[in-house]
């Protein structure tokens, strides 16, 4: 199953047999059932999780105990709490199974030591890094400019396979609405 | 005055002088008057810009004229329409010098040049770009979950001397706020 890394990792970095190999060999494989936690706030966060299957919400939860989905991730996206992983401090986030999920995990040090021995998988990085940036750039000017109705149609369009997949509660939290206005725009 | 870019770079992936000097070519210098634009919304976008001194703001208009400001930037910061820059688009947002500005720029062939020809700075661009990714990511999380008076507390806290040097509109239009709203925070 390693195969999908491949795949994924061909898309921006070519790679030889020989060099996915090493690649390969930094990866461990995990599977979750639905409502298991990856990352749990408040614990050290020990994997960045490259998801072969399955369905995941990172979320911020407020002193209010109301839950902000932060990002959706589900086959070949990678997610994590990023800050916290990055940093080696304990989550602020906390990422959830919304179905059963399989998933490759790298930890820190196994990233560290691929950069340093794949210039190819740094440059990977690189670009997924930059992708990132830009997704989340897009969305602080939709969160500032849009409408709660442009904001679902965005969503509608960009990744229309959530739709049917994600309960419209956790819509409703990605989006920063409330579920009634929702279902009011998801009709 | 490319020792800034040096010491800007030294702190994530130090360079020996030799390695530098080939870095340093990749650049060229520029100096913008108060008001000029380095990025024009629906034009090509060239560069990359390193900034030595100054101030610029990056801005969204949107269709009923309104600008929203994605960023400001300052000295050893960088900005430019990245969306554009990186994938060879004409820009959607424009950056404006709100003092005269001093600059270092970089064309995507010269970063794509540099990044194949000295993996330090595929590196050094690859922690920046996380760094940015995990900026944004928490400007989307206060957008969703902070009221105008935390996010303009938050700013204060992370960036006093913009306030000193920003206009009350700008900063408005950086938090999401009417300036109205900021004048009662910013008592």
């Amino acid at each position: 199953m390693h195969q999908k890394l491949k795949a994924h990792i061909d898309k921006i970095a070519p790679l030889t047999d020989d060099e996915f190999a090493f690649v390969s060999k930094h990866f461990t494989a995990k599977s979750f059932r639905k409502h298991q936690f990856l990352v749990q706030k408040g614990e050290p966060v020990s994997y960045n999780y490259f998801l072969l299957s399955g369905l995941t919400k990172l979320v911020y939860t407020d002193d209010e105990s109301r839950q902000h989905i932060l990002a959706f991730a589900m086959e070949d996206w990678w997610d994590t709490d990023l800050q916290a992983y990055y940093t080696r401090t304990k989550a602020t986030l906390s990422m959830e199974c919304l179905e059963d999920t399989e998933v490759l995990c790298l930890s820190l040090d196994n990233y560290q030591a691929l950069c340093a021995g794949l210039p190819k998988i740094e440059h990977f990085f690189l670009e997924k890094a930059i992708f990132g940036f830009l997704a989340a750039q897009r969305r602080i000017l939709s969160l500032m400019t849009s409408s709660a109705e442009e904001r679902y149609n965005q969503l509608v369009k960009q990744h229309p396979s959530l739709l049917q997949r994600v309960p419209k509660t956790h819509l409703a939290a990605f989006l920063g609405v409330s579920r009634e206005t929702l279902s009011r725009l998801a009709v």
